[in-house]
């Protein structure tokens, strides 16, 4: 009976969480467990929140927000107009109208939509490749969700910082091979980082991930949270992770 | 046979690397292992590199890099007239005379000594606190050598830009807390920060120091390395920590 949402060569995931679904394209960027953990990351957000997703792709993190928080209003920017379109299915699947809308255009241009200093949160799970690093011979669509084809890293930052109300909270996940990049924008846009948490695939690893915190025009003053890691000695998810994953079901 | 090197309430500490000793005063400042972990992360500095410690206080990591590198030469800066003093009596014990040599002032007046552009590698273990921050009820020697009284973080990352050669290396142990001051900085004076490692005090908690080496002049692109923990789950080092503390004994 779900049928009528979806297109060729796409699915519905269930995503485990208030029987919440997902339409994704087999062919596209499928969502991983970094907006999993970003959403969770997250999910002490204050109720009735005004969120803004940039670059929300599927809508994944928009929807497990949704299930996870009390938020009022997501928006997700998303710069490509079919995956935009499977968002904006994905809402409809979920009956999320009132609470998840979708703009198609290069978050560049969010001012055209949306007031400056407006938003309570920013949630963001970026293009991790920069622009003209690594092999781009991909489909298009995959090429855009994770290379900065159209946006940068700073252009995340900078916009996050306009949008945000004072003490406005942003959330970013993003390897750790940009870390200075991400530190260095984030106070130069008065973003001051105040948590970061580091995630490893297991323990005895390097990092793979990070997950980081700041607010709009706060003091600086880090905080280094404990470590993530993603499997056990046995190669299967930790506990922490098993409660991420299975988190207000 | 070696008292005629100390003064009251002074004493000698063996250093477990190639009969290598420092003196130390019991109500000053003490090293830890910091500046164990600094010197140590630093040991694979090049044959004959001119190494300038920034705050040598009692000069324990030149004493330390001696023993473990075949630097020329390494200058350790310290203000504290009796702190140097207390240095140059360690380097004259260890007879380090020709390789290891202070010069008692403030780090801001440096380049009255030296030139500009003219060091391999700089090592520092700057104070801690920020300079108006935290308890200050304390004896001036041990303020000084924790609090940033007499010269800031800035400080010592600026004078490292001007004073390393092109491609220089920069080794600084310090808290998580800074870990935003100190990559912004970095940074900011063309110090590209290109290895970090964060230490724990054992599995499981936050971690308390994190050792970075940063590459003058060098492209953005920074490796996370896996993780140091001091202590293992019975309160003994870590294998990782007794390699360390023997390593060249």
């Amino acid at each position: 009976m779900n049928e009528k949402y979806i297109k060729e060569k796409e699915r519905i995931d269930d995503l485990g969480l208030k029987n919440l679904k997902i339409i994704q394209d087999d062919e596209g960027f499928c969502f991983g467990i970094d907006s999993v953990l970003l959403s969770d990351f997250a999910k002490n957000i204050k109720k009735n929140a005004k969120v803004l997703d940039l670059g929300t792709g599927t809508g994944i993190i928009g929807i497990l927000l949704c299930g996870k928080t009390q938020l009022s209003k997501v928006i997700g920017v998303e710069i490509q107009t079919e995956v935009a379109n499977m968002a904006n299915r994905s809402i409809k699947l979920n009956k999320l109208e009132d609470r998840f809308e979708i703009i198609n255009d290069n978050i560049n241009n969010i001012f055209n939509y949306l007031e400056k200093n407006s938003f309570d949160v920013i949630v963001t799970n970026p293009p991790y490749q920069k622009k003209d690093s690594g092999i781009k011979n991909m489909k298009e669509k995959k090429l855009i969700s994770r290379h900065e084809v159209m946006a940068t890293l700073e252009d995340f930052i900078k916009i996050s910082k306009e949008i945000l109300k004072d003490k406005g909270e942003f959330y970013m996940v993003h390897r750790p091979d940009r870390l200075v990049d991400i530190l260095y924008c984030m106070r130069k846009y008065n973003i001051e980082p105040k948590n970061i948490r580091f995630v490893y695939p297991k323990q005895n690893k390097e990092p793979n991930l990070f997950l980081i915190k700041g607010i709009k025009n706060a003091r600086p003053f880090l905080k280094v949270e404990k470590n993530l890691y993603i499997y056990d000695e046995n190669g299967k998810y930790t506990k922490e992770i098993k409660e991420i994953y299975q988190s207000a079901q």
